[in-house]
Order: C-alpha cells, then structure tokens, then sequence
C-alpha cells in the first residue's frame, strides 16, 4: 500500500508538506506544489488509510443501521434518506437487517460494536416488548455506543432512563385520519391497529379518540380489531368485523389497507359506496391500486434525512445527547376509497 | 479503551492466555480460567477492536455494496440475500445507494474504498453504458479492489477484460414468458422492454424471439417498444401500441406491466379476455392486485446468498476469480393476466 513517505520520496517534498496537501489543509501551499503531489499519488494508487485514520482519531465516520425488514417500502425509504444524509456529510452506513428478531437485534448490535461503528440508529424488531428492550439497551449501554432510535419503540415507563428517539407524529395522523371521516359523516369508524405494545400503534390509535372525542362520538372498542401491520391480518380483521355495525374502516398501515379492501370484496361489498376505507403509510403502490388508496402519508425520507443530521450532530457534540428531537408531520391524502356513508350502506350495515 | 493487557492486569493471568481465551482457542485452557478471563472482560467492558485487527490481518470482513435503488424491491430483497448470507459467514455490508447516477457509483467506489472493504458487489446504475462504465472499472482497478457485478452489466465487447458477474438467466424468462403466451394461442405479442443497453434486458429479448423462432412465428420489431422499468413508460407503451395488431403484452417488469394494465384500462380493454399480460419479476404486489399477475418469478433472494457467498470465497481466494458463477433460474408464475385469446379480442384488435 502505497505511504505518504512513498510520495514525499517520489516527489522530494517533506512527509508534512505531503500530509498537509492530502488533509486539504493546503491553503499555505502554493497550487504548483498541490498538483505535483496530488499526481504523484494518482501515479502511485495512493488511497488514505481510514483504518488508521479511525485509529487515531477514535472516530470511524460510520454509522450502523438496524432495521427489521430492508423488503419493506417504509424501511428501505428510511434507509435511503439516512444514507443519503450521511453520505451528504462524508459517512457510510452499515446497514443491518434484523428479520423482526430480538436476538438478532442484540447479534447485530455486538457486531456493530466489533466493527467499530460511531453510533447506531436503531428501528427494533417487532417482537420487543419492554423486557427484552431492557436486555438491549444494558448491551448498548455497556458497549458504550451511542444510539438513537428511529420511529418504533415503546410506551417506556417514566422511570425508564432517557433515550435519543425521532418519529414521526402518528397521534397527529390518527387524528387526521378519523378526522377525515368523521368530516364525510361517518361515525362508526373500525379500526384494524398495529400490535398492541408498539407505541406507534397506540398514538396513532389515541389520535383517533380524540377526533371521536372532539365529535363527541362514543369510543366503541368492539370496533378495534389487533393487527400485525400484514396484508392478512387486514383480510382477517374484516371476518371479525363483519357482524358488526359499522361505515369505514381505518388500517393502521396501507399493507392491511390493502387486505381490508381484498376481504370487502369477497363480501360483495362495495368501496367507497358500502364501505369507507384509509390507509397510512403512502406507499407508492397506493396510488395506481385500482380504487387509488385514501391514505396517510408519512415523510418517511425526511425522518431518515434528519434521523442522520441529528445523529451526526449528537456524535460530534453539536447537539445536546438527550434534546427533544422534532416529530414529522404526516398528511391526509385523499384518494378515491372514501366517500360519505349513503342510506344504502347504512341500511345493509345495520 | 480496555485492552488485553488491562484484563491481563486484573486477572492475574498472562497476555497470551488472556488472548488465547477471547479469541476463541480456549481448547486448553480450564473453563475456571475462561471464566475469570470473560468476567473481567465484561466488567472492564472490553471489545475486541476490529480496526486494529484489520490493520493487521489487511481484512475487514466487510463488502460493499452499490445498488442502483433500495426503495425498489428488486434491490431490496437482493439486499437482504446478500446481508443474510455474509452474517452467517461473520461479515457485514456496507449499503450505497447510487440514486441510478454513474457520478454516483464514482463516489462510492471511492468511499468505499477508503473505509477498506474487501470487496464491492456492484449492481450499476441504469445510466451506465460502455464509455462510463470504462472510467468505473479503471478507477476499481486503480485502487486494486476485487468486484462482482450482480445481475446488471453491459453487453462487454469480447476484447474487454474478463469480469466477475453472477446473474438471473434473462434469457431463459423471456424464453419462458413468450412460450406461456404462445401455448395459449397468441402469435401477437408485444414487448414492453428495458432500456435497450442493459444486458438483462436484451437477453429477455433473446429469449422471447427464440421463442417465437421455435414456433415459427414472424418476428415483428414494431411490437417491440422501449420502457424504462418505471411505471410510466408502461402506460406510454400501451398509447403507442394501441393502434397496432397485437393481442399480448409481456412487459418486462412488474412495475411496467401495472402501467401496461392501467393503460389498457383506459382504453376499456378487458384484461385478459381483450389483452392478456404477463410481467417480469414477481414482486410481492403481483400477487394481490385485482386481477392477480402472471408474471416470471425471479429468485431474487436466493441470487443474494450466492453472491454474497460466491464473492467471500473468491475474496478468501477459495475460489477462482474469474470462474462462471451460476446462473439462477426463474420460474413462470400464472395467475389471471393471461388467458387464450378469445375470437371477440380477434375481432377487436383486427
């Protein structure tokens, strides 16, 4: 591997006036002397050793990445404006994906530590409940890694340490939700929510009490089905709700949107006529389904974008470690799979 | 950081049994010695530094890899198959995502090669052709750092040096698509296509007119238009395909074929009683739109594993450099796109 020795050798300039060229700290050396060095180490293949660089400094300039499914849209979209945000600001990013598993949440954490990593952005594995959180948060802590957690994580007791955490705003997008369909006249509004434990789910489902409340309409929990953010738990919470008196819907996610539309239908009912239905999410698919999705979108890039600006300021102590970071806004995005509830969709409902 | 010597220190033991313990040669050692070794270990909270290890060893166990875009599923799934595979093997991944722009793959190759990864798995960008992708593969042959391309590469003129690259047999889905389409019944078929200098999607094209060849049907190049894998273009196909004779469609991904769907749509045509369609890829939405696709299954993930687990090997020099990698095979998937062609869509089309 060629030095900068190698290049002071060849060039007969001093090693420091070499390394200060390399450094782009040359603003003292006169431009003719920049470019002998400049190609005399193209000639010789010369590439900065970031290992030894990393070495010294203490500082890798990497960031790890855990999330629990790259395959699905809202993950690899976060991951593409993290990575585009580190790399804006010189850092790569170590992407691992963890398949919804705890233990491989705690492997990769071990690994990213091995790997000498500045810090971990981390979205957990669907399967963490506060028990195994707390096993995972004692290893990072031991470890002595920073880490911030992006978008899922958990009602955490108040008594619970302080943790970095970025959102997105999901009380604002239940509520804009049940909002919307409460403006059209809906007032039995079923919900097909995420798993129970994850406080996305729960804040999402705590803005749409209030938009109830706000109506003063009655909170019916016959009409909260639990789902699992899967298409066929939307198919299958639609068996559950059948029997049951109500005017729309409201999935928690657009992949259970999607399933909710497909159980609809096998009851010959009709959308938006018989039957209101939003989504949440956006994904990209929601808008060329063949009933173009109403839905609610989520900035997923702008919170991967700032999730990497924020970490990156807390590493270099720009930022406070434990400062408030901002929640994203979401939107309602209006398509075709809503409408008002008309007499015949509440006659054959009731 | 805590080092060998400090746990050396407490423990009362030497540096070479300290070390012999923590990386795993314990063979000899009592296991009330391992013991004390790891109880100290964990309360100095030692970890073992990979960046001085990597100094040493000139490995770091970690690929890079360049996608062209992680939001697209494609990628995203290759992504998982070759991070599943390389942590099973005790190696990580470096993600980049080119954003489809050969300025981009530049930097990477650049970046990557300056944290010293062992290798680059590279899926180029789609604006890459043979006078771009020359200044891409002398710049990795001046760093001297070892490459597979996957899946997406160029059709290289036989004076250009040999090139590592482990792919989907293309030719053989085309082959397969045109071949379910004519057992039907259709001697008509329209392609939507990829852009014209990605290999994959001139040896789609090989396929299909072998197809035809086989069958004694007429190739006719006015059925074959140019898409560019977005959604779009496949809505634009069928505008300009709408006035010629044609009773199929194969559109060469999934993502087109949705356009080729809506753009039939449009013109009130029935799919597939008026126009039968059949994609390429089988994303996860193929299978629950309206009318479920019929597509080529393309073992996305399973091409991952082998790259990632082909490229460790030739890394670790097990095998050689410059073997043929296999090819992996897709699969017809038929579900509702495509049926025979009915004398009403004869009519109509004639």
């Amino acid at each position: 591997m060629t030095t900068i020795k190698d290049i002071a050798a060849k060039t007969n300039l001093s090693i420091s006036t070499v390394s200060i060229v390399l450094n782009n700290r040359a603003s003292r050396i006169p431009k003719s002397t920049r470019d002998i060095v400049i190609k005399a180490a193209k000639e010789l293949n010369y590439r900065p050793n970031q290992l030894a660089v990393g070495l010294v400094t203490k500082r890798t300039k990497t960031l790890g990445l855990i999330v629990p499914d790259i395959r699905n849209n809202f993950f690899s979209s976060l991951a593409k404006g993290i990575e585009d945000e580190a790399r804006n600001n010189g850092w790569t990013v170590l992407l691992c994906n963890s398949n919804d598993s705890h233990e491989r949440d705690l492997e990769y954490i071990k690994m990213l530590a091995g790997k000498g990593v500045d810090g971990i952005l981390y979205s957990m594995s669907s399967d963490s409940n506060l028990e195994n959180f707390k096993e995972k948060y004692s290893l990072i802590k031991r470890l002595g890694i920073k880490f911030l957690m992006i978008d899922r994580y958990l009602d955490f007791p108040s008594t619970f340490p302080k943790i970095n955490i970025i959102s997105l705003n999901h009380f604002k997008g239940g509520y804009l939700a049940a909002k919307h369909l409460i403006d059209l006249g809906h007032k039995k509004i079923a919900c097909v929510t995420g798993p129970q434990y994850l406080s996305e789910s729960n804040n999402r489902l705590k803005g749409y009490k209030q938009a109830l409340d706000e109506n003063h309409i009655e909170f019916n929990k016959e009409l909260i089905i639990e789902g699992n953010y899967h298409i066929k738990s939307g198919i299958s919470a639609v068996d559950k709700l059948i029997e049951k008196d109500f005017t729309a819907i409201f999935a928690f996610n657009d992949m259970m949107a999607y399933g909710v539309l497909k159980g609809l239908k096998s009851y010959n009912l009709d959308i938006p006529d018989d039957v209101s239905v939003i989504g949440y999410d956006d994904i990209y698919l929601s808008e060329i389904l063949e009933i173009p999705l109403t839905t609610i979108h989520q900035p997923i890039e702008s919170l991967g974008r700032g999730a990497a600006k924020n970490f990156i300021n807390i590493i270099d102590g720009k930022e406070e470690d434990l400062g408030n970071l901002p929640l994203y806004s979401p939107e309602l995005i209006i398509r075709k799979t809503t409408s008002k509830p008309n007499k015949r969709a509440l006659n054959k409902r009731t």
